[in-house]
């Protein structure tokens, strides 16, 4: 059992020694760094740091730590976060009616490789309920219609709230969540089923295949109002030939759908991911 | 020294017993067929062939074989091509002021890679000249401005002509030929910077950085007078992050370009691409 | 539903009309060839081809093609199979205590992606059953011990053969084979977790973490006496660096695994997948 | 023109405060940190380090900076260096007859990629002069054989102190350094034609090919007593295919070696690499 660690994440206004204030902070806590990475975008005048470090003793105290570094990293002007690690932050997936990244994330969940803990599952659809619900974990079944889309998001809202869910995991969810939506819960990740900006929108396998592309891709990113243009976490690719048809290029992108996505998640929830200009600096 | 092969590309609609009657007819000349692959494309209802073969003796009558497979192939109602291995096609070179794709061609070149016969050089500006005249090659300067395009195209289309080439390669040049020059000489590979269809158009890289994308690439593909949107033979990809600028992307791509240049035009010489639907179907 | 189609696999001397002669055949029996694919090794004077194609009619006489070809095939000399893509062959999982494996190839199953019908699983452990009983698949828990193991092979191979297995996948079963095991069932794929020849044998995730090498991988490979030194038919990598612990090399390599084991048993199934010399030709 | 930075690279045994000292020294000169990483390898009890900054003003005192460092690094009880952007490292290239990473790094050179100066280029072979001593740059030819060794060796070393060489790469220097030459010069870097450690020693494409694998690479490393056996600093792969022959495999290798070579020097050259225990720590 590991000892848990301190992250922090910030994001300021780049000027003169914010890593000696904030190591030495850590240090004047008795902390122990154990990973550190910083990143300034000289053309932004930006400043994007994650600092990790074990805190000194068994009960450290953790508002105290919260509130000195109100006090540092409040100072400079910016974003910031501080995380523990043994708190493991609550996911909820969206699914519709493909079952492959629901799956993968459901076996990293049990593998305990995504660092996170699984509270709800939903879906428009009732198809994949019977994945769901014997793992011991609830799915809803909350179908979309266009009369119905504004109640219905205020029930994902108010699941999402009621299970202190952190993270939306968008894992092949086939409704596009509204700008309303995404005020009150802004945390979403999708995946979507090309390698982005190329083919944006619907049937990017299709898309591709007409093209003749000898690459496709899956990205995963966040989401935000414009449709499949929110800051890109992470991407792969897989090679592809005129031999391939449509369907080939759907099952080979199926698992580049469940790398990237299941990637994205992990470093989002390991605290490695920060966003400004609608981009990500990502700390691996 | 290997023994000369005649390789044939064939694309006609689907039949029943073209393989048959094709390799019927080689084994009727005495032919040991080495390499056969064909893919039809069923959607399309289009047969696609290539078939390559040791005809018999040293001294084999080229002309025959072709009027042989005239009556054959012709038969089949599509377009099929001839070719000896050891008739090598003769190449021209096109570029600007980047240097990386042209000398790796001409390193490739001298190291035998390309299957080909490097006939000249053309570039829009004087500056590699010193790369391509100490290696016994011609290079033509041709500056082109709106005023003289038409007159310095028909120059280039004169040259290419004079010196019975087959292929003419982009190496980063960076001027738009005209339809009417591709109408004259449609056999034009490109390079283009990024991984098409995204980010076509005028500095990929520079798109590429403000979208924030993980993964570059670069596009070679067949010119056609639908900028950026020709048949793609080869594309390869890198990864990126957050700490790449603008200029980290063009000298990671540049890399790219090289290879998937280099790749296409060499797939190309050994007649391994057919195109269709704006597509290519690459034997290999 | 696409019509059954037949596909020839064969292996024998290089020769004069191969092609001719097989296309012929299939061209004589009404057949429509919709892919075909040869290879000659003309060091090893081989020749390696596969060639799939429509039959004539609904109810075409499977009995007749094999017996034409046994004629036609049988005469140059080597090895030949004939299968028809409607029949489903059968295949076996062994497993261990790790799921991973199990979890895809289940998963790739229930997703008509694999090509094959699922008979059985067993493993010498009772760990997985949960994972495999649920889809009314049966399970055997067969423990190995040094005084059983011989007793227990025995029991595998009557299951195999009372299920008509065709194909036994090793998904990380941790148990050799022994050569008589082998010498009775042959048809086996094992998935090694390193990119071999690096690092054969036990633990190699700890070999290269402590090698410091910068990309690890993971083999698939048909399984012979002679441990992880079987012909190879799939391979696949992944990049890691410093910061990566042996956990994290186990962690990017499960991915690997599935992936490169996925592939290659769907190569075999679609019977794309021919054995010289210890190596393999992939038909793709 | 950029500002100049100053880069320090650390490892010393693991310990509270080192970022803090380190960042405080920083401060307390005026200067700003633009880039810092570091890695804790908390098995091994490593802190492993490199911090870019910017120091205060035009003529900062060089001299004072590595004098204050030799207090506060010095005292963790490591090993440290502190290097300057604009001092640009002095480089030796050896080679002998096959030119394609020679050519590589000349290119990359000329276009500014390498972040040295070429100083010299030595070989023990003519073959290579003329792609050399045009660009102005010395070219010496050491011929080796078991009784010269010593004497050349002694040469070679001459040449470097002389020449103020700081690293030896050996670009397809097919002769392997003793063991005195290293103890002498132990900066060098070699590129090796296989993925280490599968096939080490002699003709890896050959052993690459007899296995039947289906990706090759290429590995950079540190050349060390222990043949093929330095730390690694950068490798790459590549597919293959069967119908690829050991001349296939030599050519899409060199491609790889190519790449892999020129990222390893550039690393290195930008004080991006430190090696621990026979591994590099990369900082990228």
């Amino acid at each position: 059992m590991p000892k848990p660690t301190a992250i922090l994440l910030i994001s300021c206004p780049d000027q003169r020694g914010i890593v000696a204030r904030l190591s030495g902070f850590v240090y004047e806590q008795g902390g122990n760094i154990v990973d550190s990475d910083h990143h300034s975008d000289l053309q932004a005048g930006r400043f994007l740091g994650r600092i990790e470090w074990e805190p000194e003793g068994e009960d450290f105290d953790r508002a105290g730590l919260r509130a000195g570094l109100a006090l540092v990293a409040g100072a400079m002007g910016g974003k910031w976060e501080l995380h523990f690690s043994d708190a493991r932050p609550r996911i909820a997936i969206a699914c519709s009616r493909q079952e492959h990244c629901l799956l993968d994330l459901l076996w990293r969940h049990q593998a305990g490789e995504l660092g996170g803990e699984l509270a709800l599952v939903f879906s428009n659809h009732e198809l994949l309920r019977h994945h769901v619900e014997p793992l011991g974990l609830p799915f809803h079944c909350l179908p979309v219609a266009p009369d119905t889309k504004d109640a219905q998001e205020a029930r994902q809202l108010e699941l999402l709230r009621r299970e202190r869910v952190e993270l939306l995991v968008l894992a092949k969810y086939m409704q596009v969540l509204s700008p309303s939506f995404l005020a009150a819960f802004p945390n979403v990740i999708n995946i979507h089923h090309s390698f982005l900006p190329a083919f944006a929108g619907a049937q990017p396998y299709h898309q591709a295949h007409a093209r003749g592309v000898k690459i496709i891709g899956a990205t995963a990113h966040f989401v935000t109002a414009d449709l499949d243009a929110g800051p890109i976490i992470e991407q792969d690719v897989v090679r592809v030939s005129h031999r391939d048809t449509v369907q080939d290029l759907v099952r080979k992108g199926r698992d580049m759908e469940r790398l990237a996505l299941a990637r994205a998640v992990r470093l989002h929830l390991q605290r490695r991911v920060l966003t400004y200009d609608n981009k990500t600096v990502v700390f691996e």
